[in-house]
């Protein structure tokens, strides 16, 4: 473990632009992973990250203990910092000071879509996109597509809220979705408010794609026309809108439900 | 249409301090709602508010024009702000400038719960609330019932997050739940990740009351243990937990669903 103690370090300076500048993290295709939970997650299901940054009051915690022993077990460098200096790249009050530096992957974009997977068109909230891919991982939704509009994924906001789904399921960003949907091997079920078809009427047992949009607006119009169906939420009363998140829950749950009672049945 | 441009004004006062402190709208029994959706939710669903503030900039839009007149014609005031004032209420960014100074609702707490419910114990996150809230409103639960550790409803986060919910569901905030459970007439059913039974094992179609916690500890121990049942939503692959909001849904939904299917069997 070495300390750090200067702002002008370049590996703090690297840090710190990384902490602040969502430009900065897609650039240099690495991220910050902020807290015990996501460091925990990542060791157990992707392995070392390429730094271990530790505040110096997070020392004598256990579960960080237990962190950065497994990290020097693999031979990555920790770094200790001052509790300013690692306040300054903290978005997490009160939390327990440790972040991993890490690799954002990048992939090709597989030809065809023929697994269930999760297309999000324009999405802007990142607690909506974090809360999506954690719903998306626990119901067994593996394959994520953003396009070029949705918020980055690999933001302190998004990571926070998916609570480690990121390293279950397979991201894509800056995705072209009409020509994806357009070569889809599978059904590309679109959620809307207008549409007349009930989802618990759909037949899921089978894989598809869930395609969701922007908070406001919705799915684009031309993506819309480009998909197999067009899928409403029941609703009762007054509200006839749910926020997306919800929304994609109650799809990929309702999946998990049929596929489960043809298991059981 | 009047017009105050100082900040000295005793409505603006008031207004300042209610858009900045949880403790004043709390203790005012009032909250402002923000933005063109709101207000027409608000309109529509219990009529006048208390009064009516506009942006100067916004007087021009038709939206905002619509709302002034119908205001107006329940014979309520209507002020105009210059932007800078006006803005310094708003913590919508890019948001049209209308905004209604409202009573919160206050309800006693009904003797017995026997309506399906949704109790929320020590939730923190606004976000969430406020989308459980809508989730509840849409799928036809009506009653929400709150500890004193959960955030307050009548927020600015809450209301956005909620989209209008608040005026379609009953909110009763403060609430002791331990006695409200422990005197339930319907099955009060707590979700926990430890939980053996399947939410999709359960017949939901009576009326029962939904129990949420914390976003990071989950429900209470005492509560849990005076809830009829524990329920988990089953889970697929390495992530064993839902976004608590999300959870709602699913668990609403699922409800709806049950409910649906015996209208139409």
């Amino acid at each position: 473990m070495r300390t750090v103690s200067s702002r002008e370090n370049p590996l703090y300076k690297e840090l710190k632009q990384l902490a602040g500048s969502s430009q900065a993290r897609r650039k240099a295709g690495r991220t910050l992973l902020d807290g015990v939970h996501l460091c925990e997650s990542y060791l157990q299901l992707r392995g070392a990250p390429l730094q271990c940054i530790v505040a110096e009051g997070a020392l004598a915690n256990p579960e960080v203990g237990a962190i950065v022993q497994r990290v020097e077990q693999a031979r990555v460098h920790c770094t200790a910092l001052p509790d300013a200096l690692y306040k300054a790249l903290s978005q997490v009050e009160h939390g327990v000071g440790i972040m991993f530096l890490i690799d954002t992957p990048t992939r090709a974009v597989p030809g065809v879509l023929r697994a269930s997977a999760v297309l999000l068109d324009n999405l802007q909230d990142p607690g909506n996109v974090g809360s999506i891919l954690r719903s998306a991982a626990a119901a067994g939704v593996t394959q994520v597509y953003c396009s070029s509009g949705t918020a980055f994924c690999w933001s302190p906001k998004v990571l926070r809220a998916a609570m480690g789904a990121h390293f279950v399921v397979e991201i894509y960003e800056n995705v072209d979705l009409a020509a994806l949907v357009r070569d889809a091997a599978i059904a590309v079920l679109a959620t809307s408010g207008y549409a007349t078809r009930r989802l618990y009427d759909l037949d899921l047992r089978q894989p598809v794609a869930w395609l969701f949009g922007h908070e406001g607006q919705g799915v684009a119009d031309d993506l819309l026309a480009l998909a197999s169906d067009q899928v409403v939420i029941p609703h009762l009363g007054q509200i006839e809108s749910l926020n997306v998140a919800a929304c994609a829950a109650v799809c990929f749950f309702e999946q998990l439900r049929q596929n489960q009672s043809v298991e059981t049945s």
